[in-house]
């Protein structure tokens, strides 16, 4: 009998994360990573054991999420997205399969995230993007806002910035860009770093949202990042305007 | 006692239709009509009869769909808005109030509509369109195409572009403009004219598509449309990549 090699695939997917409460299996409720593995399961015709690149809170969105998995069949990669894209539901696809060396890691490999914040700033909200943004109908100031974000950019301790419940004792942080953008009615937050700390992002928005009507300072952002304290942030925004959007793995460099 | 006036309103709206079957109200199926007037009750506590400038099929959706109504009631047409919003569902939603002449009628007084129709043209679909766009994984010949439209322009007996079951007698129509674009991954066909058939739009994507994988030559349409036979034409495209995308009154004359 032929021994079959094992493999390491890295897969690429997006996911509306509006009926999920988020990445990671839970108990009593639908995760992303658990209708993965029940796709796969089809494919394979068992449970095959995969690493997520990081967790996601429940309704939070991914354009790009990174799996990985180790993988005992000759499957194309090529094949391997549409075999599983038909076995998923709509709201999650498969975009992307690549071997890796083995015993790679989605998330202990990964060298950077970018995540996007999306704002609907407008009157009416949109019939089409329930939960899929923020709808925030007063105007925003971009000016001050990309003040704020200077801030952010480079290593810090981003403790102000980390929502109480994180067991996470290291909590510096490098951000690499930081900005705010108008398309049309829609404003975009994007901001990408080495790692990111539990509603990091979500605190990010809070705060600028603050500082774009005026409750916080642009130049008070540096004290926030200094002072430690989560008191001293904005509040947390809602998660559904938030979406992973690229991961970085060491062939991308883009910093 | 002071005698209330009676005012005619012009509303327009926007709507997700994935889980509504058409506009118009019907029997045993949820319409968009039915839970509009809904929240018209809500709001003047009582059924208020309405008129939509037209039909719409189970699953389709609207950027842009006008709704005329009579009210006795003093409000203003700018707190109309907020005040229907917060009792409709989060896929429809009021966009424009404005007051018309008394009588005038959405359908009747309709002096032509712009229909979008989208195909999302890559091999990975998308979790966040679904049933919002078609997902047409294979390449598309826009020139083909754009070659095609050519023979709707102007004024035609369309019956070969009307499915069986519509008890319209008339099926002269005269079509201002259509043409495919791309944008980026998204195909986009827009249509506009002074009225559309049963079916209409979505037999002339289905004949597209068909053109554009060489099942029929662009020249062969305008032989189609004289024959007024609807075995001649193409298929009928799946309703959930159709928007009704704007509505004409005597006021707009884009052409």
């Amino acid at each position: 009998m032929m021994e079959k090699k094992i493999r390491t695939l890295l897969l690429t997917i997006a996911y509306d994360g509006r009926r999920y409460h988020g990445f990671q299996v839970q108990k009593n409720a639908v995760s992303v990573a658990q209708v993965f593995q029940d796709g796969l399961e089809q494919v394979f015709g068992k449970r095959i054991p995969i690493k997520g690149c990081s967790r996601t809170d429940a309704g939070v969105h991914a354009n790009a999420f990174c799996i990985s998995l180790e993988l005992e069949s000759a499957i194309d990669c090529e094949r391997m997205i549409p075999a599983l894209n038909t076995r998923l539901p709509a709201d999650i696809a498969v975009l992307d399969c690549r071997e890796v060396p083995q015993g790679f890691h989605a998330r202990y490999d990964c060298v950077g995230k970018e995540y996007l914040y999306r704002i609907l700033n407008r009157v009416a909200r949109d019939p089409f993007l329930d939960h899929l943004v923020l709808h925030y109908p007063y105007p925003l100031d971009l000016s001050s806002m990309n003040k704020a974000c200077e801030a952010f950019l480079g290593t810090h301790d981003f403790s102000a910035f980390c929502s109480a419940g994180s067991d996470v004792e290291d909590r510096v942080r490098t951000i690499h860009w930081a900005n705010v953008t108008r398309e049309g009615d829609m404003v975009l937050f994007r901001v990408a770093g080495d790692g990111f700390l539990y509603n990091m992002v979500r605190i990010m928005v809070g705060t600028l949202l603050e500082v774009s009507r005026g409750a916080i300072q642009p130049q008070e952002v540096e004290k926030m990042i200094q002072s430690r304290d989560r008191e001293q942030a904005g509040t947390t925004a809602p998660p559904w305007g938030l979406y992973l959007n690229r991961v970085f793995y060491p062939w991308d460099k883009p910093w």
